[in-house]
């Protein structure tokens, strides 16, 4: 059997599975960097494995330009988010950061997050925004918010954040209690049953 | 027997204890706003009751101004939180905000939070974070970010956050992944031993 | 001050709180049964008191007839729970069961229960079910299910259940891993923005 | 050194250990589907790593034939289990479903599952269920149910079913709010210690 | 009304429910000792509130004389317990303690703890300890541990402890990571099924 | 490609990962033994995967002479810890033990366990027990307990361990319910600030 044929199997073995992790706080570890070595982006947002402390440096804790917007989208907002995929050291420690630009009228429609609450800072600018309970009450709960407030969306429930600003983009950054929050647009996933 | 004297006993029977919750995330109600009426701040931090649906409003799930910074302490910082003290749509929701101002040379002395991990986020200027790993290795990871950039502190660790803007505050923002910290000043719990 | 106030004032104060319950599973006794003296639907689904046991029998863990169905809704389903609210033996217990008919056509829309996963067992009839991973891939995986089959939805994915059944009705029951699952019905949210 | 070492030396090193989940439920991911490569039965009902997103098919959260009965065992009864042993897509969703058939007589003795609440429903016939609390009131509770009935047996607790449906067969499906809820009959385990 | 018939009203309400404590660990405040005033053990080893912590003192968190053992049982065994219903600071901490003194050939008989894993430590003399796993492999795994040795038990199985010292007690202390871990005796509980 | 390169890789690859565990309790495994080939001590107090369990032997879960006292260190103190690393069955369990002596004025400084509460049982001698609680407070409590008793420190709290027997050892066991407690001494923190 040829050795490149084992390397292959080997490979292609480790490459076939991918691990979970089952929970998100308490870790039993001080730090449990996530390793990046050949792994996809799927793996690194739900890592149970720990690169070699000996090899962690501060650089795994640190991720810098949070605050560079990307294009914008059709609904007006760019977002770019600090998570274990951008940053190793937040594996197991149950948090990502979400820093949003929002252009005159922009909006995030009406979508969920599965895992995590998320507590949103207004850096700039104003927005409204919104969340309405489950079924069967549908209550609509909104505020418009400004520059130095801070509004709580409660977990899994449908929620929206839109540019109040006349004329302005307001920015904000979001906390999320999971190491992977999920995110449901209604609109994405309702087209999925059309199609 | 008075009905003042069975009021009385009503209220103190009520009043002598205290309602904990004994854990984080995932709540099982879509919102459980924690109750306000009469109690002390210690209550509020860790009710396992909810306010009746019927009297929750927008209001309970924000918070304004917490970017008004109050005095500034000895070690040349201030800071605001949001939690459920503040805005009681915090209650079950496993999370908390801080937001500091550091003087040029401020300072956060080595702390714990005993029950969060910690992102911040530098919003102006520029800060040096650290933190230190447990017994028996004591390793110190550190950075200097500035404006735009995140630092992780992992939960339970000690940790230091230092301006390092030249004669310039600076401002960040933080994320705690618990709806009641906690924290430890080495300094304060040290000096409690040695008095 | 008149007894009749005091009594009033005692009831007011139980009355405006609600007892939460932050977590499913592993409580911390043998049985912990929902009371249920004067209390409304909300506190029943939620509550972290227990019974006196020396008041528990056997019927607080025991439901008859979920297998009677109610008035068909507009989507041509009819559902029954069995769940705390109906068997205080369920409290702490981490689980509701769901008992449904659909007519010929009918269909559960999309929705999505925020806190637990759904096995569905089919006892008659045959079913499409159906459910879409989140943003961004949005993959839709689907399968015609019948009589003696099982299917597992993922917890908090939007999903559909449809009768497939020729001009008859199907009938199944559906284990959900939560005392208090929550339903989204996406149409319905949605009608809450539109409005 | 040669080819086929290696591989055995490898294969040998990843056969050696079992992937362990430490927790139930709620996963870090949309789906997190069991491998089933080469896996034994004992880490399949444990593993912790995902089958590769793009091979998932609908069929690995399907089970057929969950009613087909297997043989009478010498209690009168036989039971089939969906499981992620039959249905990979049931990893980390924190369920199993059991699916029953009692010969006239025939009983479930006394046994515990470690890790699962049991809700019982009746599809046909009629049994007789009951469960005792832990030490030191060995409580009793227990009830005659017939189709249409369901009745919950508390986590941990030893609890019997018993078919008294007079000279018919009764049919029970069962829900359990474990990936690996584990089972201890009482004779079985007496018996061991008298061996 | 009369006034005492309020009082009898409102005790009896506040009687007639317990609190119920839906997970172990990670409180979240420093301390939550249980409150004593009228309470029975029952409602002791689960209580959800915490005593006003201006009461709190240094024995909340103290037992004395846990060595010292009580009547011998059949069994010929005594024990006792620290745990929150001696000690209320151990409320909410997920920890008891146990202190064994056994007999010449005084056994526990198989048992489990439905809540916890058992460390146990040989103070004095020697006993055999055993366990054994599920169904279907029941494997028996047993040792003959002495003074100053450790065993552990798993979580949920079935165990002994039986002392062979010839002709002396042996003295053991272990601990159990519950707060209310739960004893269900075999033969106990055997016992109920035959009555 | 030569065989002994791709070994060299495939053990590289395996070796630069660790595998973490993400929360104490509740094992979804009756046992989980730790494996022990050629992993190291960060690796063992770790890790999520399993022995073969057809390996697992009683030894595996058992320690002996936990009562062996090291050299004293500069404290006037030695321990032992009974943990994973030293008996692999502790594996997923939530537990540790630790035994001490501590010489004449000898003690265990100022120090936080991140993940567990201790309970302490005094076997010989009388011990000075005391802890702080967090910022605002630091409130301490302290007792002086001896043979027989026991005090509880709560999760996460500053605390010490002081021997107050004139001229003689004190001798104590303690058990910290996390698999991986975690120390940080509070004079060796600050050193590591000060350097």
């Amino acid at each position: 059997m040829a050795a490149s044929a084992i390397l292959f199997i080997t490979l292609a073995l480790l490459n076939s599975i991918r691990i979970s992790l089952a929970f998100d706080p308490h870790p039993l570890q001080d730090i449990c960097v996530a390793p990046t070595l050949g792994l996809d982006t799927y793996f690194l947002t739900t890592t149970s494995t720990c690169k070699d402390p000996k090899l962690v440096t501060a650089d795994d804790f640190y991720m810098t330009g949070l605050n560079r917007p990307g294009p914008i989208n059709p609904y007006g907002v760019t977002f770019t988010l600090a998570s274990v995929a951008t940053t190793p050291g937040f594996n197991t420690q149950g948090q990502t950061s979400l820093y949003s630009e929002l252009a005159p009228n922009g909006i995030f429609p009406p979508h969920i997050h599965l895992r995590a609450s998320e507590i949103t800072y207004v850096i700039e600018g104003s927005v409204e925004v919104g969340f309405v309970t489950s079924f069967p009450d549908y209550k609509y709960y909104s505020k418009v918010i400004k520059r130095g407030d801070v509004f709580i969306f409660q977990v899994g429930l449908v929620h929206i954040v839109r540019n109040v600003a006349r004329g302005k983009k307001s920015v904000t950054i979001s906390s999320l209690n999971s190491q992977n929050p999920g995110i449901i647009f209604l609109p994405d996933s309702y087209q999925t049953y059309e199609d």
